[in-house]
């Protein structure tokens, strides 16, 4: 059994798991768009490319914790592996509702392959469509949110920003003890609250407690033509997964296919004061993607070229 | 360039490639469904689960020698990579028409896919659906064959019979020159014509040929419940690949999934007077697939369990 200790150290985790980082065309060293965002014993699953759940079962991740999948946009190589990942819940006995935010017409397409292909499901897969315009909240529970992020696709595309919930204040045993501060009042000071004593003396905050932990951000954008104006949206964020499909050689290029260069996704990670850049769906032209990263690194020195089965720890 | 010696044994292979060997849950260990049959410089893809596409571009097989895909039946484990393996040909340019096998509804449920997801294509997609009902020859060229086999699944599912043609009897070169037989009568000759000399004398075909090479067979049956009726048209098949999704602990089970015992196969094996048999398709039961191997071993000696990645020469 996990101790108590590694479990709080395992449901404080943030990570990130690539499951894959290739463009359009799988290679023999890159599987389609996947990633996997942990935290707090959840998985969520950021686009499904071909190969996703073989992907997903190699990095040990628990099927049971996944309950949200967010599609960016309808691409085959951001998509065609849901069917086999949904028949797969099935056939392994699930019975927890899944969902699946992605861009219309989303239920246009999935609908019809679920009613052929997993005519008796054990479980509810609810399809939710995004709307590819806004940035909103799509998204929360008790510890996080996910935003969208309207990326600029030859086909309606949204990024995803996931942001921790503010963390509790820390409580300064010593001094709880001593102002003999009762249980009930405890929570209301973990969020910020002071306190009064009986005899009408009110001890600030600041005194009662210590700082929370910082809560912490991972943004996903691709596939886009960069998008300067979204860098107001993630001011701060402290890993930035950009899409870098080409190198400055062929920006005509990015810019015609509606995607992005490594330089580019460097400055938007630079104007976002992102704390680390990962750059990946590499188009299948790039053999050695050190290029990639030497021209982002160029601009901004914290940059990561992702590789499938990395996990990077926020 | 490849010499013409090995140009010629390469054109003669008649080899099988296993790409995947699982049952409908991929894992660790199996890929789905899928395998190539590679003769004459083409290659022929039965089933296409996910990851296909993959698998084909690890075992360096070049997709510009595929022209025909095969599919059982329409089970996501079997036909989930394929519009993934669609797609991927259209990015590299192919024009080539690709002809596509399958049970039906195979149009009413891969045209939709199609059309939102390839709607550029370069080529042209060839839907022609199997009668899963009947032993016929559904597919030919000048040095093969391939025949549908009617199998019982829970879904109608086709195997397939891929039958060379005859080879064409050897000229003894010593003979042709001695009786100075023209060019124009050597191809009669070579299909097993006698010839008559300008005296009249009549010369024996088996005066002035060796005997061709023996032509080769390999037949495929997934998924099924095992078809003894259909020996008589396997007859010493070179090699028969046979599901053995289940060992005899679960002989109730397979039948009522419509599966077969690695001993059914076996005995099956046995009636056609295989040359050796193949099994696959295992559940992910079975943590040690050595289990179901004795089991056929046991009824036919020359069983292989087969794996990602074997190449089985015929």
């Amino acid at each position: 059994m996990r101790s108590p200790f590694l479990l709080k150290k395992y449901m404080e985790n943030f990570e990130v798991t690539i499951l894959g980082c290739g463009c359009a065309l799988p290679t023999n060293r890159h599987f389609n768009a996947s990633q996997v965002v942990s935290t707090r014993g959840k998985h969520f699953l950021i686009d499904c490319g071909e190969g996703t759940q073989i992907q997903f079962r190699k990095n040990k991740l628990h099927f049971g914790r996944l309950g949200h999948i967010f599609i960016s946009h309808l691409h085959g190589d951001h998509f065609f592996g849901l069917i086999g990942l949904i028949s797969t819940l099935n056939l392994l006995g699930r019975t927890a509702q899944l969902y699946i935010h992605a861009p219309a017409p989303l239920k246009e397409i999935l609908k019809p392959q679920l009613d052929f292909f997993c005519p008796e499901m054990n479980y509810e897969v609810i399809l939710v469509e995004i709307d590819t315009t806004l940035h909103q909240l799509i998204y929360e529970d008790r510890s996080i949110e996910v935003w969208s992020l309207p990326l600029h696709h030859k086909m309606p595309c949204s990024g995803f920003l996931f942001k921790e919930k503010p963390y509790k204040r820390h409580l300064r045993p010593e001094k709880i003890k001593f102002f003999n501060i009762p249980n009930y009042a405890l929570n209301d000071i973990k969020e910020g609250a002071d306190y009064t004593l009986p005899d009408g003396t009110l001890l600030p905050n600041s005194l009662l407690t210590t700082d929370a932990e910082k809560s912490r951000s991972y943004a996903y954008c691709s596939d886009t033509i960069v998008q300067p104006q979204l860098a107001k949206y993630l001011q701060n964020v402290d890993v930035l997964y950009h899409e870098a499909t080409f190198g400055k050689d062929k920006e005509a290029l990015a810019y015609a296919t509606y995607h992005s260069t490594a330089e580019q996704a460097a400055q938007f990670a630079k104007e976002c004061h992102a704390g680390k850049l990962l750059i990946g769906h590499y188009s299948a032209r790039y053999e050695d993607e050190n290029v990639l990263l030497s021209e982002a690194q160029c601009i901004f020195q914290n940059t990561m070229l992702t590789s499938e089965n990395d996990v990077i720890k926020l």
